[in-house]
């Protein structure tokens, strides 16, 4: 069974274990398995490690920003490299965002029309004009593997008319990123309609009869409970068309992933793991570890005991990590983006099997009884 | 033949060729092949890479920096760790300064007195004294295989008077270390005496007569025009005492080592490539590449076509790191690091065959006519 369009492009369906999915995605680039989280490379580099090592966490699809890149070092350079992929190279599967939602949160004096966004670049000033089809263009150009459409993205809590003229806007843009798209690129379509559980379902059956190989859920974790979006989660994502895969954009936590999976998501992608890294926080299945707490200090055991990857395994204290981090040591950031995106990697493999051995309501128990501090609002089982 | 004094210590010359020495130096650390450069990480990480890639650039020895390991994590710290070794991972030979010289050009409201010196803290404006026995002790507890003694380094071109005060307070230092040193530790001795060679011969006569594992030569490259240095180091190197390792401070860029080398120096350190590295700078075996400039903006070639090192072969155009130096990713500062240290440790490395060959002049010949810009004020061979 497979729902994507696009020539060398399949979603297979393995499993279902209630909502939640077990498959595999095929692209140019590798088959991938569902559900799986992709690591954000904004600017063309999952910031601190080089390709092996994201790909050595389990990661099979990267995320590019192509605001970002369409901005610096511009599309032309990218396509004259042979595409992001040779230009980065990253060997597996690579998804680029329409950069419409960069372009609404990061730039100077946007303005937002029938046509797209006209704004000015956050780094010189220069006015730059996104419509459906120079997303479609600049994605082409960048050349990864699945292109998104470009999309309005509401504030969390929007009101209704607001969330429904959203809806409007992207289908109509949907319709026209099709019409421009790269014969041989996938593009996935993407589904507003903040918090209503109505309107999500009427805009997914909207963009499910339009050829995208995928659907994502846009408009998720942008300034809504999260326990809301939980909820809204658990009601619409089996909704969408279960023959192609299922995006959850731009989230999430650990427990957003359990909620996510369990809902019937596929993918996932979000900065917390490396930007949280950066920041001297260690994400663990169980809780999180700030490492400049004094606590630390001459605590000589491993960052997380229960961890494989190679910061966990390889000999460095909490202490040395500690001391690396106030030191403002970079080597720190990078131990901590391989550990934090391991622990992502680690956990969507681990849903996966339990999703295959038809334990899936099992895992999501004993996650939940593990947490250190117990999640708020999480919807009951 | 071997001049170390301490139990597990010894220099073994293996081959000399004019001035230029080719030897293996043994440590409780394993061995290491002289002529070497130590890669320098001040705080306990050569910045950016983990110990096993910065082994693979050749390195056998790193260097920390007592003074900013003494203000921060400190050395009860690292002692309680097990020592710097086992705190951040080197599994090789590893020397520590004495905090002089830092102590000295980085702290504030420095004095200096036949004690030692008195300052205060560039981090947290806490009051130190650092005297010999200070800079023994912490060292002590840091743990390198090699500690070095406490010193005066005048500026370049001091004054006669100050460069004779320097030697004569730097011999009372010696003295002091060596009756207060660990005595599973190594110290070096620090020749001073500026560019003028009777009073680096005295003062290396004088040193030499001590119990040290070692001498290095301190008090060059800080300030003195370069063309003097070299000068210099050809008239006293091969005057040190032949049955020790020599240890030129923190020196130099690729033409210096070479001139070291034959001049007759075994051990170096500089903070060059790897800070170079972080500034966009990477250093060839022929020149160097500012990989800021415009002419590398659609250069798809590798970094460095002669060079084996992970960045140069592992497809990385001239062009990708561009972008990442400029978007300010911090892959970049790895790959160049990376890069640096593998050409320091593959001169080294080759300087090393030459003087087992026989053929160092040639050697040195090769490397001076393969220079993209004549190096200025090289001695005539």
């Amino acid at each position: 069974m497979s729902g994507c369009t696009t020539p060398g492009y399949a979603y297979r369906l393995l499993a279902t274990d209630g909502h939640a999915r077990a498959g595999v995605l095929t692209t140019p680039h590798g088959e991938v398995p569902t559900p799986t989280f992709m690591p954000v490379g904004t600017q063309g580099s999952v910031k601190t490690l080089v390709p092996a090592e994201v790909a050595a966490t389990g990661a099979r699809v990267v995320l590019g920003n192509t605001y970002h890149l369409w901005l610096r070092p511009g599309p032309e350079i990218i396509a004259k490299a042979g595409g992001l992929h040779r230009f980065s190279r990253w060997p597996h599967a690579m998804l680029t965002d329409s950069g419409g939602f960069q372009a609404f949160s990061l730039s100077d004096r946007r303005t937002t029309s029938e046509d797209g966004f006209t704004f000015r670049s956050h780094l010189d000033g220069s006015k730059r004009v996104l419509t459906p089809e120079v997303a479609m263009q600049v994605q082409g150009q960048i050349g990864a593997d699945i292109a998104m459409q470009l999309d309005i993205c509401p504030p969390g809590e929007s009101p209704r008319a607001v969330l429904e003229d959203a809806c409007r806007v992207t289908t109509r843009w949907a319709h026209r990123c099709l019409a421009a798209k790269r014969e041989d690129q996938a593009v996935f379509g993407i589904v507003q309609g903040g918090t209503d559980p109505s309107l999500r379902a009427a805009h997914a059956d909207e963009l499910g009869e339009l050829p995208f190989d995928g659907l994502a859920l846009g408009g998720f974790s942008v300034g809504e409970p999260i326990p809301r979006m939980h909820e809204t989660l658990g009601l619409v994502v089996h909704k969408l068309d279960a023959s192609r895969p299922r995006y959850l954009m731009g989230v999430g936590t650990p427990l957003d992933l359990v909620v996510g999976i369990g809902a019937g998501v596929d993918m996932f992608d979000c900065v917390m793991p490396t930007r949280n890294a950066r920041n001297g926080q260690a994400i663990t299945r169980t809780g999180r570890v700030v490492i400049k707490q004094a606590r630390y200090r001459e605590d000589f055991g491993p960052l997380d005991p229960t961890c494989a990857c190679p910061t966990c395994t390889g000999g460095y204290s909490r202490a040395y990590l500690r001391h690396l981090f106030i030191a403002k040591e970079i080597l720190v950031l990078r131990l901590f983006t391989e550990h934090n995106l391991h622990v992502y990697g680690t956990l969507v493999r681990d849903a996966r099997e339990a999703i295959l051995a038809g334990r899936y309501a099992e895992f999501t128990r004993e996650f939940l009884s593990a947490q250190e501090e117990r999640p708020k609002g999480v919807p009951s089982a």
